[in-house]
């Protein structure tokens, strides 16, 4: 196999391609349901109250449970990505063709906005949370731990799911790979609430935008790339004050 | 094997459907027993507080904790269904008999009433919970809430436990089951009880019917029939009012 | 192998069955500390502090951690049973000797006693707490956990463990005979301590003792035998009473 | 394979014994990572309050997964140390030369070092807790602690990952090693910071020390040896008071 491959246009209707692509739909389904219900049932149970660490071990059980079963689940049929930077590490990695990985891609995002519409409309119309930074996390702070964190997800995949000498790790794979996300949420949650899945992003920005709140959709491409744009932003904004700066000094 | 069987009727007093019934029975007690037990322990704890993130952890364990041994221990012997959903999509997958499946309901159903009259011993007396939903929860809601979460639950059951190609994700499917209940209790504990499961509120109904408020047994129909009962009646409701009036407009 | 096997004396000084004792003793130690530590941590940090939600979650995980640690090490070595109780129950199943039985029971509660010490040092001096009954739940209440409790435990500990025909289960057996204790301890930490274990009770029986608590050692016998004899007592009393209160009535 | 190996310098430029030491590196980082800052977030949330029994949960879980995950992906490259104590067992042990140990520790250190300065920035300057005692614990208590804890740790790690007889146990070895410490944390958190690892508290002292508080760094030691220290300095501080005293009588 080489090392990428971009596959045929006709892979997509293959019955062995959409079956993948049906579980990686039903694997995020389960994941952000629980995931992100988690956080709307916390925001119930304290009438929107502040973050507390019981509220941190909440979400952090949910996403590790869920995370480990979404996998498990999908594990035999699409290889149990439910992430599309794992997919996109696959694709690199040449375990699947480009065709594939964005059967996928549409797969995970389509999940996610399901299940963020279905939590919607199960919980008597609350708000799912789109991403927010904690007062005093500036968007460099929040790049650093999503770059940490991601990383630990997808090394974790790798070394534990994907690597052909993993041996007995591999049975525990998806405990590991549930857990890491849970330990993590346990630190990143208290600051920039960890999202280490594009797709778990596009699900509750879509659904703002379809309930009328079109500018959520702004939000929802990967984490990665809004915080490189808000610090583009940050660094142009400075520079410009900068230059704002000297041309006041200039003209006097 | 034809893809539904119905059985013999001197299937029910073989030695081996017998075992697997007691199986079935005892798994449930134990499952029933700290599922239910926790919310006890909770109302005693915070003198029938309102729940909180905390309650919500502790619920989630106790079940995810529970159902993933219950479903161990039954996993040799009936297979470990713990679940009278899961044991009619065993019957219409072709995975055992119509006599089995209601040896396996009553076994289930009996589990879970014991399970309850012991905890109502055991506590010297407190109430088991039956089910309620949150204020500002129709039944509507709830209706969604427990049709995605039985889905996620049996959906993981198939694919972990029954799936012949299911591979190492056997070892662990127990506890995949067990936390996938345990995630979903972490959304839906605080919005309609999330019970996932006909034969959990069986038992506290029918103790509620032995301890004198035989009104109690109304409620332990299958959760989702009960949803769409209410539903219906919500539905028939509307429509009464609405000839009423209209009714009213034509008197007039 | 018969039914039933005594041994021989000379059994006691083999390497293999003291090697076994050895790791009983360890396995044991490992439990309690975690297990008896966890309680006393709650006390400090509350200030001995009534129980909490979040106090039980505690407690839960450290007993259900640290026993599937404690099983996983001891697995190879002595079968891992952390348990007087799941002793007996090897020994009437003809799987031990009595020889080793009591050998194990020796080395479990040694085990139990030296963690007692040791927290008691290493906390610089706070209690351990023995067993005590929450206000509002009689002996015969108890007796009941204790029963359904412990009969969900060692049905466990054969189900997933000791079942020739296990299979797969055994790979997740110590991680199931845990989280059964996990599980329970969300229900029975609320209303009687949720022993489980006659050894767990002995050891804070006996530090008492060292420490010049004599009555302490009162405590340590089996705790079903124990609240046996309360109900015993509890029984006899009335009786007495009865009795008297007739005697009093032919007297007048 | 002799009883203790040291090895040819040539070793450390082996890309085998490279990448085993890189592999411990990412380990520790991802340990270091979730263990050190759930403490921040901790901090974070509840504005540097007391530990609380949700607090521990949080701390617990966070070690016990995210040890679990750097056991995990480390195994079948390094064997999954992420500690110097196991390395230094390991040696001891005759399993790996000295030379490779050297190395190991090297990257264990550096990985909880990177760690601490990455949690440092991604938090806006927040500080990385270093070991503190809880009022009313002396270091001999702590000193208990730790033997106790560090002993269970290394006794899990042999039996269940090293023991060559380990068969089925080594398939959830990993999930042993991690919640051996979660389960302690419940207990040590509470009274000396329960660190059981050398190279998590290398991280935050040396981060002290670049960040200008150069005193940290004496507090990198291993923490037996550091105790140690502290307990000599307590007899010596005795031992010069009684003399003083008796110097003082003799004078009189």
């Amino acid at each position: 196999m080489p090392r990428i491959a971009v596959g045929s246009a006709g892979e997509a209707s293959q019955p062995d391609a959409l079956k993948a692509a049906l579980a990686e739909f039903i694997s995020m389904l389960i994941f952000v349901f629980a995931g992100e219900g988690s956080g709307m049932a916390f925001n119930k149970l304290t009438d929107d109250g502040s973050s507390t660490p019981a509220g941190l071990v909440q979400a952090s059980l949910a996403h590790a449970f869920a995370l480990f079963v979404a996998v498990s689940v999908g594990a035999n049929i699409s290889g149990g990505h439910v992430n599309p930077a794992v997919t996109f590490g696959a694709f690199v990695g040449g375990h699947i063709t480009l065709m594939r990985s964005v059967l996928y891609w549409v797969a995970q995002c389509l999940g996610s906005v399901i299940a963020c519409l279905l939590l919607k409309f199960a919980t008597g119309g609350l708000e799912t949370s789109a991403f927010s930074l904690s007062s005093g996390v500036s968007v460099w702070n929040a790049l650093v731990f999503e770059i940490v964190m991601t990383f630990g997800l997808v090394y974790t995949v790798y070394a534990t799911a994907v690597d052909p000498k993993k041996g007995n790790i591999g049975i525990i794979a998806p405990i590991a790979i549930g857990f890491i996300v849970g330990a993590n949420i346990l630190v990143g949650g208290a600051f920039d609430g960890a999202s280490m899945n594009p797709a778990v992003s596009f699900g509750p920005a879509v659904r703002q935008l379809v309930m009328g709140q079109p500018l959520g959709l702004l939000a929802w491409p990967l984490r990665w790339l809004w915080d490189c744009r808000r610090c583009l932003q940050h660094l142009l904004h400075r520079r410009k004050h900068a230059r704002a700066a000297s041309n006041h000094r200039l003209l006097r």
